[in-house]
């Protein structure tokens, strides 16, 4: 694994405004082209771990019980960086991610387009275009 | 505006999995650089008119009531692409956003970080050295 310094938050759980179920969703993204991996939550165990260790750890509604990503099927998740949101309600995760985030075998969760418009987002010919024709 | 022709959705509302407050999450994506800008919530009203007219509409959990993105600020956000995850309970939308997404005026609302690493997470430097590297 990448090596990872024991970290704190810059602001407490206690100060985070929690979802009807007591959780915070957690956005995670590939730090290393910006994808959208899978949305997921956490509660106090999973963010004291994963800012403890580094590796992305969540609460699995499901099972109801407390789940470090990767630990069954190898594919961790390591923290690069954490942010929350302006009103304290949302995190993003900025990982690592070793093989697939998602169960199914894909990269990202979001593998399933409900509409699309004429382009393809992430294509940096397109990007470039629309800067240049803005 | 950028015009946008009238899409249905590939997937039903009916078909997706709602949380505790009968909504679905929605991530909501820079379509030019990858930025995730905020998180916001659907019911099935804003759902549709989110598909209807091409302009991001959620439902407002603070104010209980529809609320289109920028209808009173001008920030609107025009659908590029939608998709879905593999348990269909998470949306991902690319957008065109107009001016800042977040109402403090930073343009993502997630401008605050609780922790990170070494280096910076976006910068391509960064990520032309890991991928060589690895």
């Amino acid at each position: 694994g990448i090596p990872m310094k024991q970290q704190k938050s810059a602001i407490a759980w206690s100060e985070f405004k929690l979802n009807s179920d007591g959780l915070i969703p957690v956005i995670v993204q590939d730090y290393r082209n910006g994808e959208v991996l899978m949305l997921a939550y956490m509660n106090e165990e999973a963010f004291d771990k994963t800012v403890k260790t580094g590796r992305m750890t969540y609460w699995s509604r499901s099972r109801q019980e407390l789940w470090t990503k990767g630990e069954t099927s190898g594919h961790f998740q390591y923290v690069k960086r954490l942010s929350i949101d302006c009103d304290n309600d949302t995190l993003l995760a900025y990982v690592v991610q070793v093989g697939a985030a998602c169960h199914t075998g894909n990269r990202s969760c979001f593998y399933r387009d409900l509409m699309k418009k004429e382009y393809d987002a992430i294509d940096p010919m397109n990007t470039l275009q629309h800067l240049y024709e803005n």
